[in-house]
């Protein structure tokens, strides 16, 4: 029985995948902000992000970066703005959100996508990835 | 000419001071979304998040989970959350906000407090740092 997020990572919910290492994963939200809005997570299931320990904390952290670079290298965006809430889902998730407005930041507007615009999304961000 | 945030750091600008070390600084936002809403930046003065070196940064994301760490462990909040947005002052500032409802994290509620209420609060939030 795990989160809807590790049920993501492997594999038995389907994704937009963006990027994987040994201990983070990271897909486009499905319910976004604006384009290009992503998740990052940890693979061991912690709730809240503050009792990660340091070094889980500062990896997810550091992939959060590498992944927001791509982002802000890809999308149309002023900025690539960084949130961690946390109330609805007891998983730990970065979310990373490309920045034209205010609004967009404070969760008060979203974007309705394709499957196909995900997909196209997805693959321009994944081919900024370094 | 600093920003504004860099003339907090050098006092020419009062604030309630949370926490200091070589290149980082926190304390209270002064138009907090939730009792204990704490600011953390870097002294040097850098526009986006993304544009830091990831050592600056990592630093910085060490500091603000130890300042959230004492956050939590000081106020009455079911989590703290971790915001970035940047569009207004140009200088890196992750908001660290003690949640108890949504609203809190999205920037859309205020709460007006007294300068002895934030003094109060910047001094149990100072009283829980390791």
């Amino acid at each position: 029985m795990g989160s809807i997020f590790t049920k993501i990572i492997n594999g038995e919910i389907p994704s937009y995948k963006i990027a994987e290492d040994d201990n983070c994963f990271a897909f486009l939200d499905i319910n976004p902000n604006a384009k290009g809005h992503t998740l990052c997570v940890p693979k061991k299931e912690v709730d809240k992000i503050t009792d990660m320990e340091e070094a889980d904390y500062l990896e997810l952290m550091a992939f959060s970066r590498k992944v927001g670079k791509a982002i802000e290298a890809s999308i149309d965006c002023k900025r690539v703005g960084i949130t961690v809430i946390g109330l609805e889902v007891p998983h730990v998730h970065v979310h990373l959100i490309p920045l034209n407005k205010m609004a967009e930041a404070t969760f008060t507007t979203k974007v309705d996508l394709s499957p196909e615009e995900f997909q196209e999304i997805a693959s321009k961000i994944r081919s900024k990835l370094k």
